[in-house]
């Protein structure tokens, strides 16, 4: 074991985690310039259903198209600003039109109408271009079944951001596709509104230091966890299942039948991925578990977690309260930790940080990535 | 049609409606430095009675002497800074006492005893000078009944801000003497708590472009409004009654006799003046109804409403209750609309502002006034 | 009588009670630099005990180790930032334990313990030291039965600070130290929250031209006080009761036995001792009150304040409300005066401040004191 092995690593300055300065920068070149995981898609059944999400700074509004298509615009009309959809989920009949004047817009964003629209030109005299004048498009990918956004003019690589991150973490671009995340169906949901920081629930997620002291339920399950080192740790890794667990539920008690592609190595283990900024994926044989994150403010965040299950599961309306009562006692724990932690950020004895043990010490390259994009802008 | 009178025109930034700076701005330029009309002075029936007002930052005691004048003076005492009155309203005996150290100040704020006040000198060595030491007055011009004051140094010229706003709305000085507003009495009065800036509530109240789509029952009653031309958008037009509208109430049905110094041509009408900073007027042949705005906050606003009646209408009891619905469902449909708009402004789909269609040109001369105010201060 | 002594002084500017900027400089070199009133030690019985203070920006850790002495520290983990203590007073059996990742302190701060400790070293590869990595203490002395914390580097002297604030209100060192207030014991407690600046509540405390306004109940005790002049304007002065008056109650009924070891020049007396920044006692003959401030923020204070009676008094159960409830109600009346005088700091009018009467003249010297720790740091 060499010295740095061993040694305690400094973390982030406490100012990262409360000054407004800093919010607001991760706001401008995180949140509003990353992909950002804004909606599972199938929340959006039919044609005209809506979501209205918080994304750094927007209200972006996700709907599904006549097409099928989802796509996501800024929640503003473009004659006198009025939010679109004021309700954060709904249904339009045929288009989306602003309560205030009646300007009026296709599913698609299109300006379709507004009171005495013929009798209007652009500052040139033109007739108006409904392109121009309609709800300002917001970009939008789909993957594992979630709607994807991105504030950016220009946005970085979907590939190379967002699935390279899963690839990275579990070494093999297939290992993911074998859960068919897509076609899972939400068994459970839970919001939790937890005031603390949001990078103080990514470290907490990286890291198993902790398992032993706040998480007697998981522990059990996973026998590996009372060692501290956490699962993402080493590249490929899964954590494995104590010998006398049957299943991932929240007394070891038998799951339901393993998701019919995954590999027989993906059995009896638990995988976890952080996609930065806001996502959090665990993987077990019979379900996933796939948080959102929105930061709100510096010392708030609202987490979003679904439990995605085979759709036989969900449609037949089997119990899935064993299996999902783990994790959300595990997030109940983790987000009392963070809560916790940070009142103390603003501590003198904060002030230069605190420090990283080795079972830590990945958490120091989240920290200079964090560093990087708030300084200097993406890359 | 040339193409300015069919052009989008562009409104102000989203900024100039949550900046604090600019809100500041206002405090100082605009509502310190203007006449804001503060109280209905009918409501201070007695010498003695006292209403406490927010005027920008400033907390102003209106009052009536026993010489029967309404004053206005800051609501300080001179000593310590003790708040004279923190009630909202009231009404003191004889004189009004500072409640910490009981310095005495007559209604006319002079101060007339304070305990062993003869032991006092100023600096110099001199007795204290009960003017010098008095509350400090604040301008008041009482008009339409109501008491205007202004706490500027050196107040702008009331006939040519006030008076002359709603001379030029309604293109004759006597046009508004007729309804002869300060002898009718308060038949109903509401204050809205608005989520919005004083100046989404101006601007919804200069433009009837969205009466169509929110105001049913009012475009009922005035047919001209579902055409989105607003009264005040010609001068001295008023709009006219449907043919088979009786009065100015919730369902078209007959209200109270007209006022009776009105013209013929002022029957069957509606009136609408802005007076700014924060005052609204509506005429009608057998009513007014009078918004008073305190803008608290850059997002927040409080709107006083009286509809005012002859004085027998409101001494035998009559039932007002349809002829005021109408215009307090048209302030709950318009206040609804402000707040919807308020959240988008720091939206970047509004960073440069929207647009205003040909209905609404002549709100950009409010725009155009607003920032000479707080940019150059007042003229 | 001389000018200086009738004439009329200036008080500070506005600012300086609700100025973010002011309040964070006293947190910096007021609070967090001088001796603080934090905990009654009695109220850490056993070892284990503990509380939580604010003092300052910071949460300070009192607790009673082992050896019977009590300690502080800053309430934060050398590890991760979590919060050791997040109630506000307990209990621990052994140690302190970090709930997030389980490092161990003891009761005097020592690292003792953490997971895989064995396998830490420093960033130079040494062993980890237990006392560099332990609870950052705080300077901590005992007095009157309280522990006094302080956050400075080096604290400024306690005997010529805390001790020679009483010393020279009372005019003789031997004075406090006959009421024998260690020993005491706590016979009712109060929590006030006040939404007023804390200086608002020193000058409340430390003048009585207010008296024959508020307070009716001490007046009739101590008929000196309804001239004004407050038992802290002379040195050594106590104010004597009335010649009716049997005791120190709310009806001026006998109260308890006198303090054994006071003087006979003690009984019958009222003395105030205001020790800054944040501590106020009163001593009469058979009782102690004694108020600690806690400044929360530019305009909300918290006041804990204690009543401390002979053993006996509390160990038999017997009844002091009526002791009790003159104070309570003194409070009751100065902090109301306070909460209204807090919102006109704001104003216009006590933008260059107020003024004080000759029977505050001695409210100045604080008023200078205060600017000097400010804008100086400590002399």
């Amino acid at each position: 074991m060499t010295t740095s092995e061993t040694a305690l690593v400094s973390t982030l300055a406490g100012r990262y985690y409360y000054d407004d300065t800093v919010f607001a920068a991760e706001q401008e070149r995180i949140f509003e310039a990353m992909w950002f995981c804004a909606v599972r898609s199938s929340d959006l059944a039919n044609a005209g259903a809506f979501k209205a999400v918080q994304v750094g700074r927007e209200s972006v509004l996700v709907v599904r198209g006549r097409d099928g298509a989802v796509r996501a615009f800024l929640n503003v009309c473009r004659h006198r600003g009025a939010r679109i959809c004021t309700d954060e989920s709904g249904q339009v009949r045929r288009n989306l039109q602003c309560p205030y004047h009646a300007w009026t817009y296709g599913l698609d964003g299109k300006l379709i109408a507004a009171p005495n629209m013929s009798a209007l030109t652009d500052a040139d005299g033109a007739e108006i271009d409904r392109v121009a004048y309609g709800l300002i498009p917001v970009a939008l990918r789909e993957w594992l079944g979630y709607a994807w956004v991105c504030l950016a003019d220009d946005p970085p690589s979907f590939v190379d951001t967002v699935i390279g991150s899963v690839t990275t973490r579990l070494g093999d671009p297939a290992a993911v596709d074998r859960y068919d995340i897509d076609s899972l169906h939400v068994g459970k949901r839970v919001v939790y509104d937890v005031a603390a920081n949001w990078k103080l629930i990514v470290e907490n997620f990286m890291e198993c230091y902790h398992c032993a002291t706040i998480h007697p339920e998981l522990t059990e399950v996973l026998p590996e966890f009372a060692d501290g080192l956490a699962a993402q740790y080493f590249v490929g890794h899964g954590a494995e299942f104590g010998s006398d667990i049957a299943g991932f539920t929240i007394d070891g008690s038998a799951g339901f039948d393993v998701l019919p592609g995954i590999s027989l190595d993906q059995d009896r283990r638990y995988y976890a991925i952080t996609v930065r900024p806001t996502v959090f994926v665990n993987l077990v044989p019979d379900h996933i578990i796939f948080h959102r994150m929105f930061p709100m403010a510096p010392d708030r965040t609202v987490v979003e977690c679904d439990w995605l299950y085979a759709p036989d599961i969900v449609s037949e309306g089997r119990d899935v309260s064993k299996s999902a009562e783990l994790f959300h006692r595990v997030n109940e724990q983790d987000f009392a930790a963070c809560e916790r932690t940070q009142p103390a950020m603003s501590s003198r004895a904060y002030r230069d940080g605190g420090v990283l043990v080795p079972a830590e010490h990945h958490i120091a390259e989240f920290h200079s990535w964090l560093v990087g994009m708030i300084e200097t802008g993406i890359a």
